[in-house]
């Protein structure tokens, strides 16, 4: 019985993960996600509550397996192919980007899910990088909590926006080529901002 | 007559503008823009056509606007002032960064409005960058779409994802002095990939 459900709602999880990812917040039908789940709507509704609660679950978790899969490394000097993993990341799941971008237009300078233990992972984030400023691995003039930004739009940006990355190639930006080329001259901007060598990912040699 | 028919089309672009900023391509509603014009329905269709041609049209507008406010500097050493004024552009229209946000999640792998003539555009400035490296101003071992696209995403991503610079700060990123920080680590950042020294703008000493 436990174990039925516990499938139910991971069906239910996988398909608001895709309807969210596809038409947004506003957009989304519990509808739909019932029918592809297939599941019982009030089922839906009694597992995790409203339209926002949904959403919100499923931007949570697809961020905790991010985190999870993606952990900063221990010296800041990895951070060259932490970034070539977060890039390969969003390239294979390619729904968190989206759900980030609606959620950014849905909720503009209004509060978003969990924001206040957001706002911790982050200024965990910009405590790391003052860390390796601290400890003089990169450039200790700047704002960590920028930087941070920074690298973040750099990694996602041509998930976000696939139209322009489309028209800046001429081509499929999702063609394995050009996401290695996007990849490494992201890492490469990486590189030169925080001032670190890159030793060089697996793939490095194929934009050489 | 003709000069009340173009301050109706303006009413009515503008009511678009903002609608569609707000609630994208799939959310605005034409009953809705010819309620904020005020215009009538018919009129709208009658001018614009659908929706989608609406929306391709206040987008159109909107780029040739910023093209036109602010052009490449002839002499590309003068790319980190050019940055800064995009981004403060965009802090002064931040419906062009919603308007594109929405149209890269309502298109995606689809063709967005007028591709050809946007390739054309996005390819002359590979070509002006391309010329950079060719001059020995910038590094010439990077491919310059990449490179325009990698300032595309820096100068956008703070008015793109306001939720994420929000808990990055722990306040409001669209506050002048957040903003200022903000462009500073931007041109700074993209100094450093270009290989440019930055001139410095009028404001550039509120970061130090």
């Amino acid at each position: 019985m436990k174990r039925t459900s516990d499938a139910t709602r991971s069906r239910i999880f996988d398909a608001a993960r895709a309807e969210f990812a596809r038409f947004g917040i506003a957009g989304a039908r519990v509808d739909r996600i019932a029918e592809n789940a297939p599941a019982n709507k009030a089922r839906i509704y009694e597992y995790f509550g409203d339209k926002e609660s949904l959403f919100a679950l499923v931007l949570e978790v697809e961020l905790e397996r991010l985190g999870s899969a993606i952990p900063v490394p221990e010296d800041p000097r990895g951070i060259p192919n932490y970034v070539r993993a977060v890039f390969d990341y969003h390239a294979a799941h390619p729904d968190l980007v989206r759900l980030l971008y609606w959620e950014a237009l849905h909720f503009s300078s209004q509060d978003a899910p969990r924001e206040e233990e957001r706002r911790t992972f982050y200024a965990q984030r910009a405590e790391y990088l003052a860390q390796a400023q601290a400890d003089g691995v990169i450039p200790g003039s700047l704002d960590p909590r920028h930087l941070h930004f920074l690298m973040l739009g750099l990694t996602t940006s041509w998930f976000g926006l696939p139209q322009l990355a489309r028209m800046h190639l001429d081509d499929d930006p999702g063609a394995s080529q050009n996401l290695v080329a996007q990849r490494e001259h992201v890492v490469w901007a990486v590189c030169r901002i925080l001032g670190l060598e890159d030793p060089g990912g697996p793939d490095n040699a194929d934009t050489q």
